[in-house]
């Protein structure tokens, strides 16, 4: 069975494993279980007739007496890509317009007040070629492009929030970057967030595309919560997480592109570290399929010139502060997952753990101050 | 099966699952496979013999040009106390050495180069209790203590580093820490590292007992590589590792004590995280069995009284900087868990990821320093 054949590793334990091991496996693996969200038998039949996966989960918090539950239903949206990445560039962006529309309605029908589709949604992920044509086409602006006004009117339809991560044009500097636009459910865009951390790594060679962000750790206050977006490689620097904890963030996206061969062991370990370390909710959200490039590449690796960045491998999930998480989505289909969650467990788990009140910030500030000093000199203990 | 029987998640899969899925089941939960390491028959019988888990795992790296391979070897050791918590002080410390030093034993016959004994490995773990007596007599001094005194002997005699977590007594003030001795292989106190951050969580009473450590982030220069020891509670704080890794160190040992009910789906990803994170080899240890005590005590969770703290759930392993990690020790007995690790992977890997190089610290030391003021003001964005 090869990487990219193999569906979900939570269904092949289920299969193989007897129930009373099961539960104990699930519970060591996976932390408290979490129920599953029954979903409109609707939004379950039009999910089966557009070929997409669909699945519903529920993160519950105990009951407060000073506060009411603050349910917010999450969706997090994986899919290949509908065209050909030869295919013209409107036509492409149109076609995965229409998918996404398809995959929203389902959302929509499911109750879900907060949507974020994956990184550079609207386009193949391109980056691998170090060609800037036509890739660079697909540039838009975040507050007036296509996409944006596509998601504007997703929003307001469906009182939801639309998180879109899309390759932007800043058209006064002509500047391209890496930007998930923030949609409010009232249809007007609340605001954009630039992804901090670009890699350099593997056939990731977005830093000949776009630079490191400069909008900082914004945290956008919803009407169903405080969201922030950590975009990508961003998610393998826990201080990057930290900052959008620190400035108040209830739920963190991690809207990603990223292939098997290279991070899939990691990809289940640091979006829910992150969700531990910082009493929130983190969302993964990976594309799946393979992408073919009519020009050929290589990658740095001694390995002769190919024309696919390998299998993008799903496996979307939602992290919760307590150290629990959802089942991924499927590591090939496309995917939905619906999860609703309280967010009132966030402050519950906080008073639980407290780790920001045993943090000593002020200590780190200092230490981490002078470690980027250029005389800086190690703390190294000799014989 | 409750939880306490349930004796190791990776043999449950290795049963239960067919070869060609275990294949990708164990990649994408342990990433790139470990080798078995080949432990010498004299050292399996004794372990046998002396009724203890031996496992032996190698970790490789890339053979370079200019620099060669540097092979260290670790052990782990987790342990149930021996003899009941009512038995004299000093007979329960000297129990212990005997274990201990029977365990040292079998790892110097495996090569060892550098042994980590599990937190307040001299006593039970006590704090649950609240109660002063008897548990500050196994308070002893981190210089020229009994168990000092031991773990020295053991140094010269194998060639061994030994860190050593005890619960320490420093007499000029006769304040109590929760230290780790680090004893140089040549057999002289290399050192002292306290435990940073104090858990007020379930029963983890501690800050009744000692306060937050004032050693900062040392890392100790070994003639086999440089270390560094964040105890228990600190794994929790990606700050903490990340300063141990910003000071150098290329192995941080986390010697722990932690109970199943609390901590155990987060175990496996702390540790795991902070050694990708920090491009560094990263080795959790924790105890085993359930430890009763005479006096009862109320776990402020509105449930009865009690006399035990619950069962401390083993698992000991190690995480390497590439995303893979070698199996856990059992969850149910005492174990040694020996690991050959080539420490030219963690520039190797930090080469290939470059976390160090994307971090953008300055701009971190600064947001943190704002976050810490008292008129920090978060970056919320609202419609």
């Amino acid at each position: 069975m090869s990487g990219s054949a193999f569906e979900s590793l939570e269904k092949t334990l289920e299969k193989h494993i007897p129930d009373e091991e099961l539960k104990e496996v699930k519970r060591i693996l996976f932390g408290k279980e979490t129920k599953k969200l029954l979903l409109p038998a609707c939004a379950v039949e039009i999910a089966l007739e557009r070929d997409f996966e669909l699945q519903g989960y529920m993160f519950e918090a105990s009951t407060e007496q000073l506060r009411t539950p603050r349910p917010v239903r999450v969706g997090l949206i994986q899919n290949r890509i509908v065209l050909p990445t030869d295919a013209p560039v409107l036509d492409q962006i149109t076609a995965l317009h229409k998918r996404i529309g398809e995959m929203v309605d389902v959302a929509a029908m499911c109750g879900v007040n907060i949507v974020c589709f994956q990184e550079a949604w609207t386009m193949p992920f391109a980056f691998c070629t170090r060609e800037k044509e036509p890739w660079t086409e697909f540039a838009e602006s975040a507050e007036e492009g296509y996409t944006t006004r596509f998601c504007q009117e997703l929003a307001k339809k469906y009182n939801m929030v639309v998180i879109s991560p899309i390759l932007e044009r800043e058209e006064v500097h002509n500047i391209l970057w890496n930007t998930a636009v923030v949609v409010s459910n009232s249809g007007s865009v609340l605001g954009k967030t630039r992804k901090n951390h670009i890699p350099r790594v593997g056939d990731f060679n977005e830093s000949t595309y776009y630079m490191e962000g400069n909008t900082g750790h914004k945290v956008f206050q919803t009407q169903f919560g405080k969201i922030a977006v950590n975009i990508c490689y961003g998610r393998h620097h826990p201080l990057n997480w930290f900052m959008y904890s620190m400035n108040g963030a209830e739920i963190i996206f991690n809207p990603s592109a990223t292939v098997g061969g290279l991070s899939e062991p990691m990809w289940s370990i640091e979006a829910r570290n992150a969700a531990i370390a910082n009493h929130c909710f983190t969302c993964g959200i990976n594309r799946v399929g393979t992408e073919h490039f009519n020009n050929e590449f290589t990658s740095g690796d001694g390995k002769k010139a190919h024309q696919d960045f390998g299998y993008f491998y799903g496996s979307s999930y939602v992290a919760a502060p307590d150290g629990s998480r959802s089942p991924g989505l499927s590591r090939t289909r496309d995917g939905l997952l619906v999860t609703e969650m309280d967010l009132n467990l966030t402050r519950q788990i906080s008073d639980k753990w407290s780790f920001k009140m045993t943090g000593r910030y002020e200590e780190y500030a200092e230490e981490l101050t002078r470690a980027t000093k250029q005389d800086f000199k190690p703390n190294i203990i000799k014989e």
